[in-house]
This record gives C-alpha cells, structure tokens and sequence, in this order.
C-alpha cells in the first residue's frame, strides 16, 4: 500500500550546489579576479540599505539634472533595472544607453515606486563605450517587429528580457516536475531516417553541402553521408515510444523542425517541444492527468519564481491573470468529447457566424478551438475522441470503430497547447494501418517490432514550448518568444 | 557585503511536484484507470514485507524449475530488475523473455544477495508476448556491437539501461547547478545562417528535399526556404554571448552537429554540449573556477542518485572509483600551462615514446592529451595558454602576444572534456581578426556589434556531454552513449 504522495517521491533530492567553493565576498570586491560578478537580483534581494556594493551591468537609460544625475543599469537578472544616483552630474559624462559599466556606492532605500533599493555612486567606470548615434535600442518603446531586426541587440529589451527568464524558469519547472515524478529524460535524435510524420514539410540533410556528397567510407556519389536519406525530425514521439517500452515514463525536450511556408506569426521552422510517453496505460483520462498535472505545475514553478514577469505580461489585463490562477487552481480542466465540441460549435454558429461550419468528420479549424478554448469555456478544456479519418495512423482505435483515442489540450491564444494520445498497440492492426499508409517498405518495422515484443497499452503527448509562452505572456507572434526565430523566408545570424 | 554562499542562492526553490493529484494508492490497485503505475523502484524503496503488490514491466529472464519458477522483471528504474517467485511452475508457462506482465503478489525479503526484496506472486498475467525464437535479446551477455545493431531494443539492457538513467540523471544535474548558480538557460538555435567555425564539416539544411526548392514568398527558384544558406549548427557559442550581453551568466544544453568522416568510436555526427558564457570576467581562473564546478557538482549530484550506476561501470576497476572521487573531492583540479604541458610532454617522451614529437607551437595530439590526463595527473587537468596559431579566431589575445587566453580540461577516458576560452571583446583588433579570416563579407557584423554596444570581457566553455558520460563509464565508443547515435554511414531509425 502506498499513501497518496506515491508519485511525488523524489529521485532527485535537490540542493542549492556551489560551482565556485573558493569565491569569498564577491560584491564587495567588483573586479578581482577569481569570482563571478553577483547579479544584481542577488545584489538588491541580500542587501541591507548602507552597504557597499559593486555593481556591473549595461546602461538602460541616463537622466542628467543640474545637481542630480539617474541611470538605470540592467544585467537581465531582473524585470527592471537598479537605479543608480549620482550626487554630482559629473558623473554622468561618460554613460550613454547601452554601454557597460562597473558601479561602486552604497545600497540605499529608494523614495521611487519602481524600485525597493537604489545605489549611491561613488564611482562610476565605463566598461564598454556605446556610440548613442548608433545604438539602435534606445528608451522609447520599440515594436517587437522592430526589436526583431535587431536580433542580437534585442535581449536587452525589458520584453524580450522578460520573455527570456521566462523560457529558462519554464524549462527547469518541466525538468522538475517530470523527474519528481520519475520519468526519464531521454535524447531523441533531430536526425532521423523516418519521414512518416512530416506530410511532406521535413528539412533535408546533406553532409558536404550537397546532395551528391560522397559516401564517407565507400567513396561512392550518390550515397550521401550516411547511406540514407536524412530529415530533421518533426517529433521525437516514435523514437520516446522505444524508450518507454524500456522505461515505462520517458520523455523529451528538444527542437523539432518543419517547413512550413505560412507567413503568419504562428509557425516557427525551428521549435522546441516538451514531448511524454508512459507505458502500461490504457486510459485517455490517465494521459490526460499528466498533462493537465504537468501544465498546472509548471505554471505552478513560474508563479513562484518569475511573478514579476508574469505580472508584466497580465498587466492591465485580468483576463491574463485570471487564466495564470485558473491553470493553477486545483479545478481539473473540462474534459469533453469532440462530438460534445460539434454540438457546442453548432449551436453557436448562429451567434458567432464560423467561416467553416462545425460538422462531425471534418477537423477543428482555429477558429472553433479559438472559440471553445476563449468564449465557451474562458480557459483550458480538452477534447477528445476524434474521427480516425482526422488523425494520424498509429492513433489507437476507440470501440465505436470511428474514433481514436486521442486529446487535444485547447487554451485562449494559441489554441491548440498540447496533442495526444494512446498509440495502437496491436501488431497485427498497427500493421495494416502503417501498410495502407504507404510505408510497406519495412521502414518502420522497428517501430512494428515494439508490438511484437512485450507491447503495452501505453500513450502520450506533445507540448509546444512556444505556445506555452505565448499562452503565458499573450505575444502575438511566436517568433518573440524563442533566442533566434527560424521561419520562412528568414535565418538571421 | 556577501557572505560565501552568494552564489549559491536558489532562485528555483525546489519541491516535490505530483502530477497526479486525483491518484490513489497507486501499487494495489495496478492496472486501474486513473493512475500510472509505480515504478519498481518505488514499489521496492517504499514497500515493507508482506505488502500486497502490483508490478508491471518486462521480463528480463525466467527459470523454471520442478517445484518452483523464478522471473526477472524490469521497467527501467532500477539497475537490477525484481526478483518474482512463483510457488506454482504452472504459473511462469506463458512467461519469456521480453514479454511485459502485470503481476500482484506479496513483497518478501529476499535470500538472494542481489536484491533485498522480491515479489511473491499471487497472480501472472501476460500483457504483451514476445515471441523467444525472434526476440533479439537474450540473457546472455551482447556485445555493445550487437547491442547497436537492435538499436530499437537496447534500451532493454542493463548497460543501457544504466547509461540512459546515468545520462537523463546528469543532465538534470547540469540543469540544477546552473540555475542555483542564477545561469539562464538560452535555447540557441540548430539552424543557422554562421558558417565560420565548421572548418567544411557542417550539415547543410534544404526544405522539400533539394537545395533548388523556391523561396516560399517570392517563389523564386534558388532563394531557398530561408533566402539564405542554412547550416546545422557546430556550437552555440557565438549565440551565447549574444544573451551574455544582456544576462551576465547564461548556458546552454543542446544538439550541436558534425559531418565528421570519422570511422571510430570517437566521433559523433549529432552529439549534446552544455555551453556556459559569462560576461565581466577577466580571468582565466574565474572561468575556470565554473568549469571545475560544474564537473565536480554534477558528479556529485551524479554519485547522490545513481551510484548504483556508478558502481556498476566501477565494478572490478579502482582506477574508475578513484576518478569519481577525485572529481568529487575538494582538491582543486591541477592548472598548467600550455608552455609546461611541453615541457612534461618532452621530458616524458624518452619512455612514452609518442608518435608526433611534442614541440612548442603545434597542437597536443591525442598521446599528449592521454599521457597527460592518464599517465602524468592521473585525474583532471587544466591546459591553459596554448599558442594563438593553434586556436579560433575569437580567442582573446595573452599579453605575449604569442598565446590566448583559453583552457582545456584533459581527463582519462575521452581526453578533452571541456574546451574554453576568454573571447576577444576589443572590436578593432577582432575586426581584424574576422576579416583576415575571410570573413569581410559582413556576415559577422552582429558578432562585432558585440564589441561595439557595451563590451565587456567575458568567456565561455563547451563540454562535450557524451565525453563526459564516457569519462565516468568508461565505455570505449561515444555510440552507446546516446539513445539514438548518428554516425558517418549510419542513421538508424
């Protein structure tokens, strides 16, 4: 017997480690060498007000007055930057927005609203000059689209620095959560020989920067680098099924990759996903546990950690934050078929007037997810049990002969957050399937073969990483929300 | 002023985080909707004597005897699978090897000496079969040769078993330190437009299968799917230091690709590197300090969570244990210079006897390296300064003007661990650099910006992650150390 918690048990006791034993105070001595620079989060969150500080950054803003001279100083640690006083101007002279500089003063109660401590120069170093004529962030407001221009200069913006902690708190909550709960991180490979997923929108390969490279070993043209035909993968979820035929809970974070020609601020060539597979399950509801539990604790994770952050993007808008407290609460998430989801759609054609009218058999378009996910159900709400015709083969096949086992995970603004489903495990039927689909060439009889030996009913899912940024932060593009956006048309840098 | 722990202030408190709120006892009631099935590792830890029990996984071996049946069930989460006994001979007739079952029963302490407790079984159900005249995987010991040839089923071994969890535990790790050190996790790209660090050896990317595929928006012929030549990325490096200018410390954790024609077991084409670079730091040794941490922590988080796995590469081998511990212990890892590896090299080299003459100026061969880690330190050693003819471009000169400030980490088993260096952060004289490179075409003006909006000395490190799993397993091909291994005339599945 065990007690409720069974699945919390931890594998990974955690511990705040180290990585510099020898370092002594390591504010208070700017510069020398044999330690890291503190960020300033540390600086503002440990200090007393009179302490001696030293502080490095990058130059935000500067604001000369006759006796009196303000600079903002970030280093991407926190939302905001530190403010720092200058009792004489003088001071000042030599900042401009963007260039680096190492502060040293004290640590003082700040009269401002947007800061709880600020520090009183005493001296004051440029680190690295900035020519303000050309550098091209300045104080005023920047549209994203603009801040994309300027690639490598925009992580100094507020909103993507924003974004960017947001990503890297995420990701350690998914690491964390799935390892609390046991899963094994595996590596799936972004080249792959299997093609089967695609539809046709896969990356090539080719070693030597062209098809005809010869083979390495045999010398031969034609061969290609490794033999065969190489494509980026799409999605792990074949190669995680033969580790969770191992190990039972798997999963992986990687990029995956498609050419997909759409313009629109939706698709990105290059995204990340947070993909999961458990063995032994043979329940939609089960698989939809994990996912439900995996988003609520993850935003749980950046609740805790990034709430300025999260802040900063539901400001001014309740809408925002009331998904972040409904993602969180303890209130599972609706769970309904996608017969349910026609017939909610239909009746309310009349009012809302779809584009595509809603009718059984045919996939959901956006607007009905936008629809369900926005004005029906305010905030996330599964559906499950499509029309087999709708999904891809190895979708378990549900009872009724005309649906899958499968759930979609729909959220206002991105709509689709999270896909899956419990994966056919019969050989004999998974067989027919993949043979019907055009792939009777054996290419996929490894993937046959983990029915043959010791199959189980098992199942899981993909999260878009960058939809679930977006959800979070309401961007309207996702190519805001990743360090360098790949997309049709574009590969800067 | 800061106390010594500074760096080690956690901004991702850690808890235990349950996916699965609405689950019950989750052991007893196996193969009930509505949970996922505990793991043996947890049913074993967690259980006492006599407990009513419910196991699932995979059968790893069965012995039937006259009046009593044993089988060996595994699901991954532990090194060893669990011991079941059957009273009843009857009862293992269904069992062989690779089948997956779900067996309740009673825990006992075992008499065995390789586990402590085992399964009294009440009841046997085969869930999936596993034909043993096919079934690739026997008990008797493979070869990691043969192992890679079922590449589908190896997960199922012991050895990979025990490397997937060594592996998926290490990156946890990695990700742990990191963020208790306040590094923020950037997720540099895989598709990139910078070709200048390949050296020839990079991967081109094509959309539709052929490098002549139109422009998705101009639909001009030639253009390609991004208008530009898209390359698979050698290193994060250079995108690193784009988000080192605006957060101080950052890393990364990613796929990095080579079409490297290697042969042998050293090499491979997709492989995984944690990248860190920090900003305002001007010293070798502070770099140094975080590369030295990173290894020591993680190999402590490491021996904390799977020493059986340790244990299990250590077995018969003292020179193995030693190595973890030196890794672990407090000892600063030696530092030498390039200059003094020369002179050690030579004064060795009337007994080593090595093939390439050691000799200042030209590179360490990989003889030097071993001698080095194996022979001379016996245990990890830093290798700084090496002479500037011999290094990237990006390399941040020495005063000598003869040598750059960089350093290697040699260790036994695969040599170079961890390369690194402080970069170049003065723009006229890597201007210079980047055009007598042949680079003047601009495309590296972002890179230079750098240098030009706020500079500020700073340095980084890759460590190659499979070279750091084959360091502590000690197994001779990187191939076994990656789920899925890509290789120069091979890219299974």
């Amino acid at each position: 017997m065990f007690a409720r918690g069974a699945l919390a048990w931890r594998r990974h006791a955690p511990r705040a480690t180290r990585i510099i034993h020898s370092s002594g105070s390591c504010s208070s001595n700017g510069g020398e060498l044999g330690a890291l620079q503190p960020t300033l989060r540390r600086v503002i969150e440990s200090g007393v007000p009179g302490a001696d500080v030293t502080i490095t950054g990058w130059v935000r803003s500067v604001r000369v007055q006759k006796r009196i001279a303000f600079a903002e100083v970030s280093d991407g640690s926190m939302l905001r930057g530190v403010q720092v006083t200058m009792d004489d101007p003088q001071m000042a002279r030599a900042l401009s927005t963007g260039c680096s500089v190492e502060i040293t003063g004290q640590l003082a109660d700040s009269p401002g609203r947007e800061q709880s401590m600020e520090v009183r120069a005493a001296t004051v170093r440029v680190v690295g000059e900035s020519d303000p004529e050309h550098y091209p962030l300045q104080k005023k407001r920047h549209t994203l689209d603009f801040l994309r221009e300027i690639g490598h200069i925009r992580p100094r913006s507020q909103t993507i620095g924003a974004v960017t902690r947001l990503r890297s708190c995420a990701e350690m909550g998914v690491h964390q959560v799935l390892h609390d709960n046991e899963f094994v991180r595996i590596h799936t490979p972004a080249l792959t020989a299997n093609d089967c997923e695609g539809g046709g929108e896969t990356f090539s390969v080719f070693a030597g920067g062209h098809p005809g490279a010869g083979h390495p070993a045999t010398g031969q043209p034609g061969d290609g680098f490794f033999g065969s035909n190489v494509n980026l993968t799409v999605s792990g979820q074949l190669h995680l099924e033969v580790y969770a035929a191992a190990f039972k809970r798997v999963y992986t974070f990687n990029p995956a990759f498609r050419a997909e020609p759409s313009q629109t601020g939706r698709h990105l060539s290059e995204f990340w996903m947070v993909e999961a597979e458990c063995a032994f399950i043979d329940s939609l509801s089960t698989l939809m546990d994990v996912g439900e539990g995996l988003v609520r604790s993850t935003t749980q994770h950046l609740v805790d950690h990034t709430g300025d952050e999260l802040g900063f993007f539901a400001h001014d808008n309740e809408a925002r934050a009331t998904l972040v407290r409904r993602l969180t609460d303890r209130q599972p998430y609706p769970r309904i078929s996608y017969t349910e989801a026609i017939d909610i759609l239909q009746r309310a054609d009349a009012a809302a007037k779809f584009e595509f009218k809603p009718q059984w058999g045919r996939a959901l378009q956006s607007e009905h997810e936008r629809y369900l996910a926005t004005s029906h159900f305010q905030g996330p709400v599964f559906v499950t049990d499509y029309p087999a015709d709708t999904k891809p083969f190895y979708m378990r096949p549900n009872p009724d002969g005309r649906t899958v086992a499968c759930m979609d995970l729909l959220v206002p603004g991105p709509c689709e957050l999270m896909g899956g489903s419990l994966r056919d495990h019969d050989y004999e039927h998974l067989r027919r399937r993949v043979e019907s689909q055009g792939f009777a060439d054996g290419s996929l009889d490894w993937y046959l073969d983990l029915r043959r030996y010791g199959s189980t009913p098992h199942g899981g899912f993909g999260m878009g990483f960058e939809r679930y940024l977006q959800m979070l932060t309401g961007l309207e593009s996702v190519r805001d929300l990743i360090p360098f956006p790949r997309y049709a048309g574009r590969c800067q840098h």
